[in-house]
């Protein structure tokens, strides 16, 4: 699933690069910023605990992670360090998971504090610390993890394991470190037991904090951690739920409006993502969406983030605007294409009479192809282009085999619209919710509105409630070889020579009459009864290319010289047929050239009206 | 352009929507939201000034303007009142226009200060305001608005005129009013004057500020004003540009972080769009890439925001899931439909060797169809996409005929990766560059690169070019009629009696030879020079339907009855053909029947192989 462009070491990365540069535009603008950066010195180690000031300042990764689970990775993005105060936003989600919102947010505040990363920063009367990405409100969130029958710490384990897709370790030396040393974080813990903010002992919260701030991750971690937030909260590399995507745009949004301390308000200004530092050197941003992206390299600016870290979110907001307030207009895309039943029919092909009454009044059947990602805008405008051509047509398909996903939000819009169709007399046919299980679940709720797997099968059942609306339908009825497509204007005489030649056949609902790759030196003239024409596609299911009734022709390839079969046929009922060789055929002509003449004006006429249909469905499907 | 559900004094919509209930799901639910929230009274309509007090507590009004320019509205939508605070964003705007970001920034800051909407705020050392949502920091913004030839105001009325796209007046009364009691405005800017963050006097800037201030709106100006936002700073009612859009983003981060007062992490937190809200009770929120919202309602709560309004944006929000963080995965849209030159061909229809050639040879020509607004993650899955099949496509073409617009990221990735294929010893075909000016200028500037008007002719372009490196191209040749494709398996005798009924024909290069709508009894054998078949579409242009060479034919449909000609026929180059009429077919048929059966088993053979093409180019397009 995961590729990735280059691991390397930062050392050996300008050979590399000249061996075999990278041919992807993003690796090689990361690349550059390696580049760029790696000579940058500015900045220190933090020291405040030994471990810490261990680190090589040298040590320098980039990490983007993709929402379909590519990874482009430059420098040390193996090197393992301790993710420290990133762990914070992510420890806040499980609290929510745990808690619900309402509670969490009567203990943790939401607003910015403008404060430095080690502030207090507690309300003066309630104690509620302002934001969950200062220390107090980390630990408060910390104190609030359930055990649900393990460690509370277990949990939190579990679940980073969850948004890195591996197992994740503590770092014993720098978790001792932290705890032996950690004086302000317990003064902060007790003051919040104090304010009754942490119920019970405040040293169990305290200590889940430090363990959880010395969790042992890589700089492609933090952008696969990244890729899960900006991915709604499923690891995009194993498909995996990490959190619940419900509690994803509140994570998101404390990163967004704390998770740079004191310099939140300019970053979200020129950076644009929600992002989250932490003292070893560490940066992850995300543009929900998009990508996820983390950055590592140990020395920190005086605001306690990466100096390296911030200049590359940076740059790579400025090279590719990946601003989340720089969002392109989402309202046109929505339909691929849209169509009447005078332009597109479904592959039943029909006899003479239904298929001028399709003529006439196919253009009551309205079919919209829709595409892609789903969301409000585009959905809304959609209902807008339905609603206000309401009166034009009696039956609706709509067909999302082209539609990725569909939002929350526009969810709730097309189940309104669809209502709203249904309480207007409209008949309504959704076709390929495959990717929209949510829908589905809905349709199927409503009896009046029919749901398939198959756009085709959608369109069909559409022509078959307009055709009864228009003119009660006769059941299957036999018809005569004279009444056949390729017998048009040859006279008595010629046709009983042809059924002299030819030979008639029975077979038996879903027997099959000819398979795909067979020879084949006869064509079929079908006097009763109903075949379908398929073919294999992938996957070993087969797709339908038409559907036959009496008078209708099959195999008639054959007449071409073609004597392999490209589809197979099957009988959809009881079938009869005249079966007429190729050699028949020929031997007949050679007595009566007028007879061949006449049948094979006919079949380039049949021929002629299935190139119509197939370039009226190019027409349509171009938009 | 502009379309309005409902418009309608709150007293009268109940009625209304008994008569006629609007049919679309939004305009629903905000009638919904209306009927929610008009019995709400809670709060104070503000009475600092005496104008302001005299609002109707009742007045609430909502309207949402989308994308492309439909509004929505329910109540009291063209009540007048004064913009107050929701001017602060805009003008915070024009200063940035007038003086760069760098300039703005070091004079007022962008962090949240986390303090009330009248708190003073500036820095102790430096005087810098927080951020321009604070009077403070508008008033220095104010303070930045440039002369340029006029009154600086005069350029603040010209910017809210082009926001709202009509004129827009002063409320002299509140005015007058502001500015004699504004005493606590008045000694900000003297405190900005004495930190030199206003230079010279202030109450120029004082001034500027009450009248911005004193602006009168209705609540749909509101809403539009947030749509032009959330469009990248384009009206989406007149499509003209209100501000630059490399400043919206800008704009879009200070409402983001500090727009609601002490209530803005909350805000981002629970509704999750960039807000202002105004002391007159109007509130405007922003879905980048979606919609605008306005809502006015005189009463509020105790931090200054409308009480109606906070409930109708937190409703809306949570009903669509409008949070600007839950963004679905827009990486999967960007390829329409993929194919290579053995499946889907040119309008070119080719002689037996190159068509052969081209089945041969075809898989090394790769086309590929985007779709839909391109953003970065779309852009760059496509580059991903393109890079891991490098050395299986020799020419790639790539049609953006069904993309509407690429963000400022995607193509800086798109022109990365035709650079890379350009180096990689490929060639490149653009077509239907027409929403994407920015590409086809840069385009422009390669002359190792094509840009067509239409993906036919971008595929044709790629085709000779293969065709040549296989092997060269004869130029056009004479054929003989016994070498058209309607004469196959016909011997001598026979070729001499269709040569002596059909007539020899000449045209001069670019002349007309068949005209559709006319009628037409006859075929065309074409044996010298090349023809282009074209429809009239849309808009008094043409589309090319074959572009057809010597030893094929046209107007074959007159063979099977067919006498009005579909498509216009004319010639490419001066042209030689036979020209047999249907009535001279039928009569060497009676005393050749066997002449007859050939040419139609050779029509029908033709239309076969069209067919195939054309289901071909079905399967591609449906992807």
């Amino acid at each position: 699933m995961t590729s990735t462009v280059e691991v390397e070491k930062g050392a050996t990365i300008p050979q590399r690069v000249a061996r075999e540069p990278t041919r992807t535009p993003v690796g090689q603008l990361l690349l550059g910023l390696y580049e760029k950066y790696r000579g940058l010195e500015q900045g220190r180690v933090a020291d405040y605990i030994p471990e810490l000031a261990k680190a090589d300042p040298k040590w320098f990764g980039i990490s983007v992670v993709t929402l379909d689970g590519y990874e482009y990775s430059v420098g040390d993005t193996t090197q393992a360090f301790t993710i420290q105060s990133i762990s914070k936003p992510f420890v806040y989600g499980l609290a929510l998971e745990d808690n619900g919102e309402e509670h969490v947010l009567s203990r943790v505040g939401v607003e910015p504090s403008g404060d430095a990363f080690n502030a207090i920063s507690l309300h003066p009367a309630t104690g509620i610390p302002s934001n969950p990405m200062i220390n107090a409100g980390a630990i408060a969130a910390a104190a609030m993890v359930k055990a649900n029958g393990t460690a509370p710490f277990n949990r939190v384990r579990e679940m980073f394991s969850r948004y890195v897709g591996h197992d994740i370790e503590v770092d014993e030396a720098v978790y001792r470190s932290e705890s032996t040393t950690g004086h302000r974080n317990r003064a902060i813990a007790h003051m919040l037991r104090n304010f009754e903010i942490v119920a019970g002992d405040p040293e169990g919260a305290l200590d889940l904090y430090f363990r959880q701030c010395s969790l042992s991750v890589t700089c492609r971690d933090l952008a696969v951690m990244a890729a899960c937030l900006a991915n709604g909260g499923v690891n995009p590399i194993n498909g995996r739920r990490a959190v619940e995507s419900q509690h994803v745009s509140s994570i998101l949004s404390v990163m967004g409006s704390c998770g740079m301390y004191d310099y939140a308000g300019e970053w979200i200004y020129r950076v644009g993502m929600p992002a989250k530092s932490g003292v070893s050197g560490g940066v992850i941003a995300i543009l929900p969406g998009q990508l996820g992206i983390g950055v590592f390299s140990p020395r920190l600016d005086e605001r306690g983030n990466s100096v390296r870290g911030v200049n590359v979110c940076a740059d790579l907001s400025r090279s590719y605007s990946l601003h989340m307030l720089s969002v392109p207009n989402l309202a046109r895309s929505a339909v691929r294409a849209s169509y009447d039943a005078t332009l597109v029919r479904s592959k039943r092909r029909r006899q003479r009479e239904a298929s001028e009454d399709l003529t006439s009044f196919g253009s009551r059947i309205r079919v919209y192809e829709l595409q892609g990602d789903l969301v409000f805008a585009s959905v809304e405008a959609f209902s807008r282009l339905v609603t206000q051509t309401f009166d034009r047509f009696d039956l609706i398909a709509i067909d999302f085999k082209h539609a990725s996903r569909i939002g929350e939000g526009a969810l709730a819009v097309m189940v309104d619209l669809v209502r709203i169709l249904q309480e207007g007399g409209k008949l309504v046919a959704l076709s390929q919710l495959a990717h929209l299980p949510e829908l589905g679940a809905r349709a199927a709720e409503d009896h009046s509105l029919a749901v398939f797997s198959d756009e085709d099968l959608a369109l069909e059942w559409c022509e078959e409630r307009l055709l009864e609306s228009v003119a009660p339908q006769t059941g299957d009825s036999r018809v005569s070889v004279a009444d056949n497509e390729l017998c048009a204007g040859l006279d008595s005489e010629a046709i009983r020579r042809l059924e002299s030649a030819a030979k008639p056949r029975r077979f038996e609902a879903r027997a099959t009459i000819i398979r795909a790759g067979e020879s084949g030196e006869s064509v079929y003239l079908l006097v009763y009864g109903g075949v379908s024409v398929t073919v294999d596609v992938e996957g070993g299911r087969s797709a339908r290319v038409a559907t036959l009734s009496a008078g209708m022709t099959f195999g008639e390839m054959a007449l071409l010289g073609e004597n392999l079969r490209s589809a197979n046929v099957s009988a959809d009922s009881d079938v009869e047929c005249w079966q007429l060789t190729v050699d028949d055929l020929a031997t007949l002509g050679e007595s009566d050239p007028g007879l061949r003449a006449t049948v094979y004006e006919n079949l380039a006429r049949k021929l002629a009206g299935n190139l119509r249909c197939a370039n009226a469905q190019v027409q349509a499907l171009s938009g």
